[in-house]
């Protein structure tokens, strides 16, 4: 039998998806499953959106160009103009999926063995993508104590060598919501005009800030039109996360010209979904407006509830819908499959995504889990619940004291 | 400006595509232009797969599971298992096209360095994707003078090393239209087998059998599960292409594994997608019969007249939808140039696809060129006339003496 590759042994399981089998077992049991593990939100996917899906009349599904049809690039424009990023439909390549334009930035600006610094945690999905195109991921910690702010410029340099080509930020933040300042983004930006890198910016969740916060992205920063590569989806913003419709913009001209082989080379995204991303674009304000009300009322219990609770911590995040909390445990993955496997309370269990899969610094993030609140509130109350009484009874639960204690940083 | 990588410098850029900027401008000089360069056919996809997207119903346009749903994967079985293919679903990773297929493959089995035997000409993305993973394709030459045959298997064992890993063939070939018999199958089990390798085998053109020929796959061989990986698609079997639905099969177990975490990187195949390809399934034989009458027609008048050109060789090939034709011309790619900028009969001109971009070896295919018959047989055979009209008046047109000479082996 053929050996597989090495990639295909090291690649790692998603943090996300892996602890399904206890889910499901859990399941079985007959035992109700909250699941604050995945970023699938429970939001209706805009109706225009849908209609535009049940109204295609076309009679050949056939390929679209491979950057993308004119028409859906032209009304993305406007929709990033209205943002003020300054752009024509040239500047973007559609792509399937946020992850297929984070796939192709990487292999369009990186060689296999060089660096991107990302601080962590981080979209556990870089750590894949970085491994199949070879590319060295170096973590640099930022902390739950100031609510994973950026860490650090200083801590950036440390890290920078002459391998170094590009730093990826993700705003607001997968897994722990913080939102990114302009001051932040500014320091940014210095840093990667300094040492000639790539600013690559996923903003998959640039539509969810909250308390009136501002988003800020490289693409409204002067002078590094050469550096910066916005990696976007259509999941998160629409609740269509299965249609994988992304694009990646850019102003430099020698990266589009490089990517567009790379998109050349799978042929085409899909047509229907561009369609639906067109009348994607004139989604009502007032849809955003109820969707993020009703995100910030998610958070506020969710943030309140895990407050209250003895020996937990969790940082108020600006953005996306997601937090990463720290738990008076041992272990997070085991926490995470006990609560599975050995715990139920009326009759229901939550699930979590442990954040060390969500770390590479081995040991960081070891009491940390990532939720996301995409159930509505009565769930998310419950799950609150849940969670507080298997902290009472989990075998692993530690004083406060020692979680600190046993934090590598 | 940062530097973009060695790989965005070396991709090719496509065969099939490279020529449309010389074929928009013949559009906007007011000639009709003829498009036998790509395999879009212009066949119209099933009724009931469109309707089935017509009906969706779902109000969260949801993720699926990473491998795909178990409904498409098992109402795929059905259709594999009607072929004897002998799988359940879960030997099935659902992917966004065959192109993904294609690079979950590569990635799961072969490492930076490693060998790809690959006879050319062929399928010119197999080069990209090869680029994308660092793997090294070792072309073996097929000839026209046979009808593009596998080559003799001593001609493969002249090129495996130590860094062998695999096999592609594409079957019924793109782009040579060549149906592998059932002979040439057993000797490529026979050195897989040999030699512990991979055998891909890329079966988008499956339903494109010709003249009553039989198709055999890897899969209907003995005592190969484990080499064996088949990838395939919708695109050309149902006429959706623009869908980006394709599948990875294969029945080796640590293969399975590893790809479900490439495949978990990108989280999920197109839910819509899914949802058309399972009522794909059941789409009527009648479907096929009609479309493969139609196709069979259209072989026939382009071969015919090609063979009536003076100084063209094409062979009549046994499937796909494709032909290559030697022309008595002194270099294809500046021929399908020429024919688009300087050309035109009764105001129009052709679009034809270079052969030597389906080559590695360098300087073959030079007086060849690809063509797909994806046009209705009016258009056929106005291409046809336009080709003959050209090849009298193109000033590099030689002696069919001279295109012996001239061809690189």
């Amino acid at each position: 039998m053929p050996k597989i590759s090495n990639k295909g042994q090291v690649i790692p399981a998603s943090p996300i998806r892996k602890l399904t089998p206890f889910a499901e077992q859990a399941k079985l049991d007959g035992k109700k499953v909250y699941h604050l593990n995945i970023g699938q939100p429970d939001i209706e996917t805009p109706e225009g959106m849908l209609n535009a899906v049940k109204n295609i009349d076309f009679k050949v599904w056939a390929y679209t160009a491979s950057e993308g049809t004119l028409s859906y690039r032209k009304k993305l424009t406007e929709y990033y103009n209205k943002l003020n990023y300054g752009i024509d439909p040239s500047n973007i390549i559609v792509t399937t999926g946020g992850s297929e334009a984070i796939t192709i930035a990487m292999m369009t600006c990186l060689n296999p063995g060089d660096e991107v610094i990302i601080p962590e945690p981080f979209y556990a999905n870089y750590n894949s993508f970085a491994v199949q195109s070879d590319i060295v991921v170096k973590p640099i910690l930022s902390y739950i104590d100031n609510g994973f702010a950026l860490p650090a410029i200083s801590e950036f340099e440390k890290l920078i060598t002459n391998r170094t080509k590009a730093i990826i930020i993700c705003n607001p933040n997968n897994p722990t919501g913080y939102l990114y300042s302009k001051e932040e983004m500014q320091a940014l930006k210095e840093l990667v005009l300094k040492y000639d890198l790539y600013l690559f910016s996923d903003e998959a969740y640039r539509e969810f800030c909250y308390d009136g916060r501002e988003f800020i992205s490289p693409m409204h920063l002067e002078g590094i039109d050469d550096n910066v590569i916005i990696m976007d989806t259509v999941s998160k913003r629409y609740s269509a996360c299965g249609a994988r419709l992304g694009c990646l913009i850019t102003k430099n001209k020698e990266v589009l010209q490089a990517a567009l082989k790379f998109a050349q080379a799978r042929l085409s995204p899909g047509l229907v979904e561009q369609i639906a991303g067109e009348a994607a674009v004139d989604t009502p304000d007032s849809y955003f407006e109820t969707v993020n009300k009703e995100y910030t009322h998610r958070r506020d219990i969710l943030v309140n509830a895990l407050n209250q609770m003895d020996g937990v911590f969790c940082p108020n995040p600006g953005g996306a819908f997601y937090v990463v909390a720290k738990l008076p445990i041992d272990n997070a993955d085991k926490f995470c499959q006990w609560i599975l496997e050995s715990f139920s309370h009326n009759n229901a269990t939550v699930m979590m995504a442990p954040a060390t899969g969500f770390y590479s610094t081995k040991g960081a993030g070891v009491n940390e889990v990532r939720m996301a609140y995409v159930l509505n509130t009565t769930d998310l109350q419950n799950a609150m619940t849940c969670l507080e009484e298997a902290l009472k009874v989990y075998p692993g639960t530690v004083e406060q004291e020692q979680v600190a204690a046993s934090v590598q940083s």
